[in-house]
């Protein structure tokens, strides 16, 4: 089986252009099948600001309405996902950027109302990678923003980590996938205020005992829910710190395990 | 051969959601292999308005800079394009949305500077047709946005109408390739006050006099000579007419012919 790394990049990067610069520099000369999914960064709601439509997150999810979701359609899917694709064509690396809609890659349910109206957000229901292999196979590296669809014809808001993991799990059958989540920190760290705490490896054993002690706290918790969902679901390998990681051989990072 | 027909949609399409719905639901039927080209309609302008972004439009043609630039590829590439996509899984077409920079299919070359600089305006310099054939060739249909880039990393705002006829005169070599254009109008007309006056026919040969006559006037030579170098590059069949054209066997419309 040959190997798949899914890398998924946040905020920090995409929202700091000489560090996506520096970091699809990077990203174009990775040897082997690769795919990215980004998040969206400051710039949704920077473009909200600027149109005078109101910024409404909770918990940390934003609340999208129509218009907020046109919003995120046009950074995410439009601004950032086409300026990736072209800097990595400077880099010859052949990419084509998608959202779930395209190749009916990855369809997601309008999340149910309880507490809350989330609006047009969508939980990940199937994820379809055939046409996502054929590009590979051709050395294409496909470029995901964080919106999904319904298959009826409405886009939906959709969590970036969770993409990930779930592409990473869909393409388990025909690869050996490795998952990485770069974020801003070196990985999951002990003292939160020590950048250098970083706890090398997390199982499901320790990731318990981690919870119950009050060190992996709220902000963390839903990626790592993210890790352990793939990892029992066949994803060979997940990493967690900064985009280092991916490019150099000594860097210090998180490592997931069943 | 097979044939593939390339089809282009403006402004009248696009601005009218109840328009595009039925255009979209249509299209989605329609056998063979096919691909789509769709401009910007109103509605860059519209978000440029409400971002307070001067819209500078010369000649018909919008001067892009920077700030504009940012607002077409998010108009185009971002809402327009992924919310045509959706509509079309939601009608069981699988269509996957390019701009010109996703699979290097469009590079173009930044507009020197003349009379006029229109910025970030890009004219096709290559079109390479192999992703979109695999593609193709497994069923899928692609979607562009009036987007290319100068594969160094920069986006350019392109002339939806050339985008169409490149990719058409790209596609020649493996397919016979039928181009539609689809307007407001039913055709080119005679007279432009009379929407029934339709020339069903223009050769190189009357195209001349039509001109030296008036009667092809400044809005419709663009297009015109598009059609003209298609149809010289072996672009099998081309029409130009309303979107009823590809859906009905008696609708009026304006044939090109060599």
């Amino acid at each position: 089986m040959e190997t798949l790394k899914v890398i998924k990049i946040g905020g920090n990067i995409i929202d700091d252009s000489q560090a996506l610069t520096s970091f699809l520099t990077q990203f174009a000369q990775l040897e082997g099948q690769k795919l990215l999914v980004h998040g969206g960064g400051k710039l949704a709601t920077q473009l909200a600001n600027q149109m005078n439509v109101p910024v409404n997150i909770n918990n940390g999810r934003r609340i999208t309405d129509a218009e907020t979701l046109d919003i995120i359609t046009m950074v995410y899917a439009g601004k950032i996902n086409k300026n990736i694709v072209a800097q990595l064509q400077a880099n010859s690396c052949n990419a084509i950027g998608f959202s779930g809609a395209d190749g009916n890659t990855i369809v997601s349910k309008k999340r149910p109302i309880k507490h809350l109206d989330y609006g047009f957000v969508g939980d990940v229901k199937q994820v379809s990678t055939n046409t996502l292999k054929i590009l590979l196979d051709n050395d294409i590296t496909p470029i995901f923003c964080a919106i999904t669809h319904d298959n009826k014809g409405q886009l939906l808001n959709t969590n970036a980590d969770t993409i990930a993991s779930e592409l990473a799990i869909g393409f388990a059958k025909d690869f050996k996938v490795e998952l990485y989540y770069c974020f801003e920190k070196k990985g999951v760290l002990k003292d939160v205020s020590d950048d250098n705490s970083v706890i090398k490896n997390i199982n499901t054993q320790t990731y318990k005992t981690l919870i119950t002690e009050g060190i992996i706290t709220e902000g963390m918790l839903p990626k790592l829910n993210n890790c352990f969902h793939a990892i029992n679901k066949k994803v060979n390998k997940i990493c967690v710190g900064k985009s280092e990681l991916l490019f150099s051989t000594n860097a210090t990072y998180t490592t997931i395990k069943k």
